[in-house]
């Protein structure tokens, strides 16, 4: 039992009493799975894009999720005015650069985006935060062709250089704001077989964003209770169909007493 | 056995039997479940929103859904077009107003829809529903801040004032046209634990509404229809994951004479 | 044990040892649920419809899918520029013209795109294959009004005229390039009944022609093996719900072994 498994718990609880209201900009494959897993999880989610309802309401929200997965300009216009609004309300911003590093358009988006608002914590595999640093990482696709080993060297470094809390996720997910660094061992291997599980684990740290102000907690306590929640998903599941749903009823099912003892969260 | 329940049956009956043709205009989110709660009860959904296609395609369509639940000016413009040309051909609009009341643009679009177009039927939660009429109501993103209860005197003189049939969702549906009062008692309390669950009941009203030429018991048939199939789900779901599947399931296996016996409507 | 169903287990091993990214322009609708087929198949999905990242995105891929589901002009430009590029590169083009016949919008792109790009296998269902034929056929929604019977002598001179393999899928699939006839008995009942599962045969076909140069062993082959998985999800489904979740763990589950005894592939 530590600390921070102790935090998952208290995060938990703090979304299922507050329902924070989670806004997502987010890509189209993942919408439907990202809402039913904020549902799930006790936050209340809200899909808009519209340039000319954005900022109106991020008013509202607990915390702003940016996701680029399926980008054209026209997004990363609404995605840079709801970000600039959420800076200035200081309403925490996640971020997930899908396929950063993998195109242009989404290389650029994911750093002007960085560079434009006052993003706190940004979710990806290592390719995709690597992309963010160098300009010689490639990305095939949306997958990662990093290891997170690789990438925690750099990630550190970036970490301080973009102000950020970088959660890079793999079979053992890395978090580090620069100086702090945290592992959790959360997980199943049929989450990457599901599309949308790093997108709803971002949408999941945007909820524990909005009830817990230190941001390498809240990504590491999000991702904790998403991963054991996949872990119980795969107790029963025979493949990604089975799984899915059993990811949606595990995170619904797990109470703050399951997190205290099933939280695998190392400080290092 | 009431008169309402055997509607109930014999609409479904018609549904199955016809396949008529329901064109959804909706939001990103739930395209996907919408289409499939279409399917399983017997219709045939088609989705479609370019401008340069939606007179065409409505056309051929039994009822228009129009939900504006990931709203641009872009899509508004679509929804006119469609809603203009089925008002024209008498064809039933069914309208979700999601959010409205939470920001200008949805309020608006949803006042500009209801004004240009013959809406038919207008299924939402209380606050969404209230904020058609009063411009103090206020909506916490896509959720309800009103009870149902609340929301009924307000509605009555509503539904007169818009010409409308007005179905307010909640633990009890609430279905008026101003001067008749219709109340559903069908449901599960896993329905707001997952996404689309009010748009889907929306489009299994438009099925309704397509083969039922009295809006008030469409709405109210369809409504029960779609509950009991909830509490079919919610026998065996485990979370929201499950009900989720169970619900589509449930649609799927529900006959006519399930509905005579397990429907809960009662007109006041 | 026929020569085409070792072909289907042998493109189904090289899918999951490559893991060919298939770059997918497809519908809202079903955008979740491709992704997940084809990771469940063994492949990698990445969907991407931005102008200025199609070019780029294609580069990656080993095959395109385009899918007209939810069409505006804005996406007919993508499909057109990601089309011509993959032409360029030799990279398979898989088109599913949804709905096509039904309005001009759907017929005019889809004989566009097969006009400006060189499209190697079209899916889709008699209605939607006749219509890029004969000006008098006239599709109801996205729904057929042709049985598979009806379109095969049409659908032969019409696969010699556009130079590309057709795969008219039904009851029983019928695939032809003109010349050679192969006709597919894998299937459920249940199948029709989920929205998506013909756009995601496309897909899965994208993801056969990836790894298997020759397009009429490669549409055989991946509608084999999808329609094969749905019977293994059939065989416990209690509706379109669980048969979703079913249709993608027996996509996962499914060896090179059990497609050499399960395929029901016959060439005429």
């Amino acid at each position: 039992m530590s600390e921070l498994s102790v935090k998952c718990a208290e995060n938990l609880e703090k979304i299922r009493q507050n329902k924070p209201l989670i806004h997502n900009i987010t890509n189209f494959v993942v919408m439907n799975y990202t809402a039913n897993v904020l549902l799930a999880t006790g936050a209340s989610p809200v899909m808009a894009h519209a340039e000319n309802e954005v900022e109106e309401m991020v008013g509202f929200a607990g915390a702003l999720v940016i996701n680029i997965g399926t980008l054209t300009d026209f997004w990363v216009a609404s995605m840079l005015k709801a970000g600039k609004k959420a800076s200035e309300l200081e309403t925490p911003i996640v971020l997930d650069p899908v396929g950063s590093g993998a195109t242009r358009l989404r290389t650029e988006a994911a750093k002007t985006i960085i560079a434009e608002t006052n993003v706190s914590i940004i979710r990806g595999n290592a390719s995709e935060i690597l992309s963010l640093h160098n300009e010689d990482s490639k990305s095939k696709g949306v997958d990662s062709l990093h290891s997170v080993d690789e990438a925690e060297g750099s990630a550190m470094s970036l970490a301080k250089e973009l102000g950020a809390t970088l959660a890079i996720t793999g079979p053992i997910d890395f978090i580090t704001d620069g100086s702090r660094i945290i592992r959790v061992k959360n997980g199943h291997p049929l989450m990457p077989v599901v599309t949308g599980t790093g997108c709803s684990a971002t949408a999941v740290i945007g909820a524990f964003a909005a009830v817990d102000l230190d941001p390498v907690s809240a990504a590491a306590t999000g991702l904790a209770f998403f991963g054991f929640a996949g872990e119980i998903a795969g107790k029963t599941a025979k493949g990604p169909g089975s799984f899915m749903s059993g990811l949606l009823d595990g995170l619904y099912q797990l109470s703050g007493d399951d997190l205290v003892s099933g939280c695998n969260i190392f400080e290092a």
